[in-house]
């Protein structure tokens, strides 16, 4: 039986067994952030690593590097974030951004296995399609678009790498990666996934489903910090054998040797180029080291019921006003988050965002709600749902300050 | 007449119109800091922003990326690094690291011009040589290696592009970046230059010297941070010609369109790829900010006169200990760093540490010292050069703590 008053929301708060965690964010008292799969909130031990980090700038100048354990940040980090999903700590290693580190995987897989197309979802999240065509000219291969749906059938016919998102950025839903990997592989295919949406959101198990390579960001469910470094898993099976194709010195076998030849490191770290942003992994470790004492399990469940109190509460409460459920209604389909269609979804965000609720706008017309069950409380939902109703009803969306303002059709 | 007492360099120090500079930075009282040349002092001002950055995360949260100027933080401090090295705003991008920069500006030169080969220094920074033997093999052409001082000569024989590093990190020599610039034209060639020991070092000007496009860091000289961002400079007059090898949502004309094709920024701007490392930006925001209060005049002439003090002086003070002065004699030709060989210099420089003067090793025998007029002090070559005399009469720099641990021939 779903909760069906405000009281009966609080509740599920207070028997939470999350609900404690939540005191470790610093977030404004009012909101109701429903964006944590954009930008996560902060962890407040985040404020104390950067202070940390600042004085050994300041204190151990370039002392720091080693004393302070700034050169190991890639591969202590990775491995921390390899727990996270399911991997070796050898096979993660954290450095610069997720397109840049898309490009590399890509561009590994596909020198791996010559020949055949790259195949990729059609909706992927915009910079992966750059990236995907950007190798596939390189290469001189064809990128092959299909719908999300198609990937399983299509791969089987001339494929030599698949890649596509994990969890869709607009709809949440998600592809089954263990099946998916499985049919690239029957096909003699590599599977490069995108983890972005999924890693802090659903649980993952890099090895459990036998995944090649992957990537992914920490700014959104693992709450790094705004463009915080993102990560690269490569699977054991595959040391020794994979180029990345911008080699670096912290990617090198013995980075401080300063040789002039470069001598790849045997596992995921040859995919680590240049110096990492230390400042930015300051706070991505405060975060991960927080997500080190979670149970995902829990994580997942109470998605879950977030996701069935807000799709229940907004059909309950805002009928007739023309959303339309983008996500699946399978909840075993579905990332962390509960998007709508709707053919103002840009004023309903952004009239929503004026009474304290924040979801996101994704052009043209999905109107995406965030589910961090870390920080976000059941009497959320139905908060949000009710002020969904009061802004529809009031038709608040509708006002001109609201008009769209760029690109979107 | 140089000084030739201490209390003479004190007097420097006294009438040095950089002198009250040095209180805007957070360094130890004591310690004698020669190494800015590869971590650059903490700016304090990189404090406070990096204290509002974190408030904006914290309570500005997804909207902080067009309130707080996020999403323009790589464009906007791209312009404040372009007018300290001489070119225009919409020339110059921040974001990504050096190598990773150095990837992409390479492979634009190169497709730009293909069918030569690519010349560079054989005694390159080491991944620089990496990244280019990389780009040679994507392109299948030569990557030919000649001493830095044939760059000029050997770029007129088959050439299509040339990367250097202006000024080398072990010697401090400084090319003519100009003239040099000039022979890969004359050839047909372009010229990638790396600023990485030139920008805060020496007075650099990109359209004064027709470069074609550069790379930098900014964690050395410019006292980014850690690891801060680097950057891209490409002449406007290849706009819309130049390809990034690894396009991303931020290098499109509309990011946040969330095209699905990728529309390339006009210029400097389609360098960009993935989301940059705000809380790293702050701080070298701050670095760059109080960078753009200072004439680069005076820090040349400071620098030139520090480097001439510091040889005099571990010449009259350290005869007969075998140090040899790596870096040119005539101080035209150098950058911002005086480099000694010796046999034992691994052992000089930890052993100098000890007394309070952080210098750095480069393997195999370089000892070296750079020379930040932002906060170094006359009296600081006096110092340094007392403390080396004293370790090398003691020998304290042959300790077997000090033996090399690490592939060192």
């Amino acid at each position: 039986m779903r909760p069906s008053s405000r009281e009966e929301f609080l509740r599920l708060d207070a028997e939470d067994p999350l609900g404690p965690v939540r005191q470790h964010f610093d977030l404004p008292a009012q909101l109701i952030y429903l964006d944590g799969n954009s930008l996560g909130a902060m962890p407040r031990e985040a404020r104390n690593r950067l202070a940390d980090v600042m004085s050994q700038w300041a204190h151990g100048l370039i002392s720091s590097w080693n004393d302070a354990g700034w050169a190991d940040a890639p591969t202590r980090v990775g491995g921390k974030i390899a727990r996270l999903i399911g991997a070796d700590p050898a096979e993660v290693v954290m450095g610069d951004n997720t397109s840049v580190n898309l490009y590399k995987a890509l561009n590994a897989a596909v020198s791996l296995r010559r020949g055949g197309a790259i195949l990729t979802d059609e909706q992927n999240f915009p910079t992966d399609l750059y990236v995907a065509e950007a190798v596939a000219k390189r290469w001189e291969v064809e990128l092959r678009r299909v719908p999300r749906n198609e990937l399983g059938e299509a791969v089987q016919h001339g494929v030599s790498v698949v890649t596509a998102t994990h969890v869709d950025y607009r709809t949440g839903h998600m592809l089954d990666m263990r099946e998916l990997t499985k049919a690239a592989h029957d096909a003699g295919a590599l599977f490069v996934w995108d983890l972005c949406h999924s890693a802090g959101a659903v649980p993952i198990d890099m090895n459990g489903a036998d995944v090649d390579l992957a990537v992914g960001c920490t700014y959104k469910f693992l709450n790094g910090g705004p463009g915080a470094p993102a990560y690269v898993f490569t699977a054991r099976r595959f040391d020794g054998e994979l180029t990345n194709p911008i080699p670096g010195w912290f990617g090198h076998d013995h980075p401080f040797d300063f040789d002039s030849g470069y001598k790849p490191a045997p596992d995921a770290r040859r995919f680590l180029t240049g110096t990492p942003a230390i400042l930015s992994v300051a706070a991505l470790e405060a975060a991960i080291d927080l997500w080190l004492t979670i149970d995902m399990a829990l994580v997942r469940s109470k998605s879950l019921v977030l996701a069935d109190l807000l799709i229940d509460q907004v059909r309950r409460q805002c009928d007739g006003f023309g959303l339309e459920l983008a996500s699946p209604e399978e909840p075993a389909l579905r990332g962390s988050q509960v998007s709508f269609r709707h053919p103002n979804a840009y004023g309903l965000v952004r009239a929503l965002a004026e009474v304290g609720v924040v979801g996101d706008h994704r052009p043209p017309d999905i109107a995406r709600f965030g589910l961090t069950p870390l920080y976000t409380r059941y009497v959320d939902m139905w908060d949000a749902a009710e002020k969904m109703s009061e802004v529809l009803r009031r038709g608040t969306h509708l006002a001109p300050r609201f008009a769209i303002k760029t690109g979107v059709p």
